[in-house]
């Protein structure tokens, strides 16, 4: 393909003619790490994969001026000082995958971040102007939350919003702890990258992803301008029977906690359906115990997720999902407990920076379209702390955690394309 | 307790006044191989608990005269030969448990059988006669199919309904085969130990266990006679979705293999439900892919269990239940593979067995009653190559597969009594 009908809208500053063959080519080298021979990849958070992929990401920034940092939760930050004192723009999103995930989940938008940074202070550099911000790449820390519990720690943790012991003594189904993993992989800072007594303020924050949902790509729309989030509830639920003969145990004397758990599976379902697309419900996650073929399980785990635009919809919906375990309780004689694993409310991105986001788009000549996330990103966290504008691009057939999850190579050139200017214009003080 | 409480049934040859002593106490012995916290045991097929437990049988056989030879398999024997060229009359059940099993399961069969037949043996001695018969203890190798499937491995090796080469490379989940785990712990002999070649043929069989259900319990009745056993049907089902995003992916495009898989769980009960007490169904392993708490599943592994005294409606839940497969492969957009795992027709146990069964519990004066077995035990498959005797004592609240199975002194005692006789009739010719 030629650089030029990968990206018609090239005319921020710092914009070279191999622009979007460079970035093509690393893309592809980075897919390289954790690959399957489906297409995707598998890179959990801090496991051998995830490591490799930062070196290789520590050596690109490396390359290109940026000084690498880990800190005490492996994020891991691409640093590029202009004015010392000066508060600093932070871009990126995630390299850890799902299992048997897609490559362009997260990796495409630290790539990203990272090609835009680079093409910002090249233009400075070749115009010979200081920008009032410092710069730095982010590789957020287990923002899948597969291996860990849970999703978005690192941003979380950076953000005050998860305490960083409790981070690091998370383990993963075989006893691993986070700073175990984090230590394996070389990833384990001695400090905080910012704060206090870092001498390093963050100012504002940028990220661009994949939607994860076919908004932008059934209505043929390049570029999302995401200005809220949904809510969500994740809970984690216990269901408790007794262990008996799958054979030979009379079915009313059962207390069959996998029937108890298939129950609220089922439930689940039938409460999304109740409330349409206002409500997505899910279990992705069921764990039976001790999972014989000839013995009625006496115990099963299940991680639900509940999610919606609508707080009270969410309210609600709890409020049906309990007592609608109340009644499975009796029908399978077991106890079920339920405890939230994290929840979060629906929220608005800050309006100045989808402003900004849609004056650029325009300006580009991209079309555009607001969108919500549905999932929780990294932005997610830090919009709650600083200004934060976040991207999506579309993923074909709305794909997401699956190894055919697709981007066209387009796309992904016009979105590097939209945060470069949206940093450029950040960088100049837009937001400020 | 006083030997004369525990068993007032002591009429038959070879009693001493110690027998339910030494055999609550052997029984003790026993149990503490695998004990769990809550009282029960672990130890499943071929690993170092199983391991540990067959050399102390061993070393019981070895100073109780009986010499102890491992079939390719890993079916154990304790042999007392009188008569060589005489038929061998086989007595026996199986060490290994369930995961968090209970401690008489299988256990209580084997120290039976050796306590009773080393009775058998000592009363010939003392009258100084010899037996038409020669005796054998038999541990069958994987009888509860946990961690090797299927169950009843071992005698189902030894009557050749399993091929050899099949049992011996079956895999665990880690990938360890039959075949290697039986070899760590020195149980995989080198040759046959009855059959062509070997110069040993069975000439009968017997066997008791507690029963896995709770008729004799709350009958109030010491000794069940087995006269029949229920047809089973185990299906190994595959249910096939597509991976996607548990927050974002909207509910429409969802293929939910998890969610196809809980209907399956609860159409099995819905079944049972529709027959009353002539089905039982279960579903007791249930494998989620990938089992990330974000990530709907793609791929759900089932093993389902149907059990019932009647081919005929054994037969007619199996349409049922393809109808019912179709429905939801609609219904969650999913793909549902079956396949058999195991499949025994109902069957009768000899008549002459239970026949000479009853007349001795008359004689010892313990009351009695016909009961079918709804699991599967080794005597199913012994009862179709040889006179087979299969005896029950209660478990108490027909607890089975757990951790809390019960049966008092009194009723193992009383067993092991109505066992040494029955052996004692065998061995005079009873079922020539």
């Amino acid at each position: 393909m030629s650089d030029q009908t990968l990206s018609p809208a090239a005319t921020h500053p710092g914009r070279d003619a191999g622009d979007n063959r460079s970035f093509i080519d690393d893309f592809v080298e980075l897919s390289a790490f954790g690959a399957t021979p489906a297409g995707g990849v598998e890179r959990q958070a801090a496991t051998a994969e995830d490591g490799e992929m930062r070196s290789w990401l520590a050596a690109w920034l490396d390359r290109n001026g940026f000084t690498v940092e880990f800190d005490r939760v492996g994020n891991m930050f691409g640093l590029r000082e202009f004015a010392p004192g000066a508060p600093w723009l932070l871009a990126g999103s995630h390299l850890d995958s799902q299992p048997r995930g897609g490559k362009y989940d997260g990796a495409y938008g630290v790539l990203a971040a990272a090609h835009a940074l680079h093409r910002v202070v090249r233009g400075h550099e070749t115009a010979g102007t200081v920008p009032g911000f410092n710069f730095a790449v982010v590789n957020w820390f287990n923002e899948e939350g597969s291996r860990f519990k849970p999703s978005m720690m690192g941003s979380g943790v950076f953000t005050g919003k998860i305490p960083l012991e409790k981070a690091l003594t998370t383990t993963d189904v075989t006893g691993v702890s986070v700073g175990e993993a984090l230590g394996a992989i070389g990833s384990l800072g001695a400090g905080d990258a910012f704060g206090d007594g870092t001498g390093r303020q963050v100012g504002a924050y940028a990220e661009i992803h994949i939607e994860q949902g076919r908004e932008l790509d059934k209505s043929g729309i390049v570029l999302g301008l995401v200005d809220s989030t949904w809510g969500a509830n994740k809970y984690e639920i216990a269901v408790t029977g007794a262990q008996s003969h799958t054979g030979a145990t009379a079915i009313a004397d059962r207390q069959d906690a996998l029937y108890g758990a298939a129950l609220v599976v089922v439930a689940l379902r039938e409460l999304a359906d109740r409330f349409g697309e206002d409500l997505h419900t899910s279990c992705g996650q069921l764990t039976v115990y001790p999972n014989s073929p000839v013995v009625v399980a006496r115990e099963v785990y299940l991680h639900l997720d509940l999610r919606s635009p609508s707080d009270d919809l969410l309210d609600e919906a709890d409020a049906l999902l309990r007592r609608r375990f109340a009644e499975i309780e009796v029908q399978a004689d077991v106890q079920i407990e339920r405890r939230f694993a994290h929840t979060w409310k629906g929220q608005q991105y800050q309006s100045e920076g989808v402003d900004l986001a849609a004056q650029v788009v325009t300006d580009l000549g991209v079309s555009s379209m607001k969108v919500q996330t549905r999932a929780g990103h990294d932005s997610t966290n830090m919009k709650d702390t600083v200004p934060t504008v976040m991207l999506f691009v579309p993923s074909v057939d709305g794909v997401s955690h699956a190894e055919n999850e697709y981007t066209t190579d387009e796309d992904l050139c016009t979105g590097v394309d939209v945060l470069t200017e949206v940093l450029h214009r950040m960088a100049g003080g837009a937001l400020s």
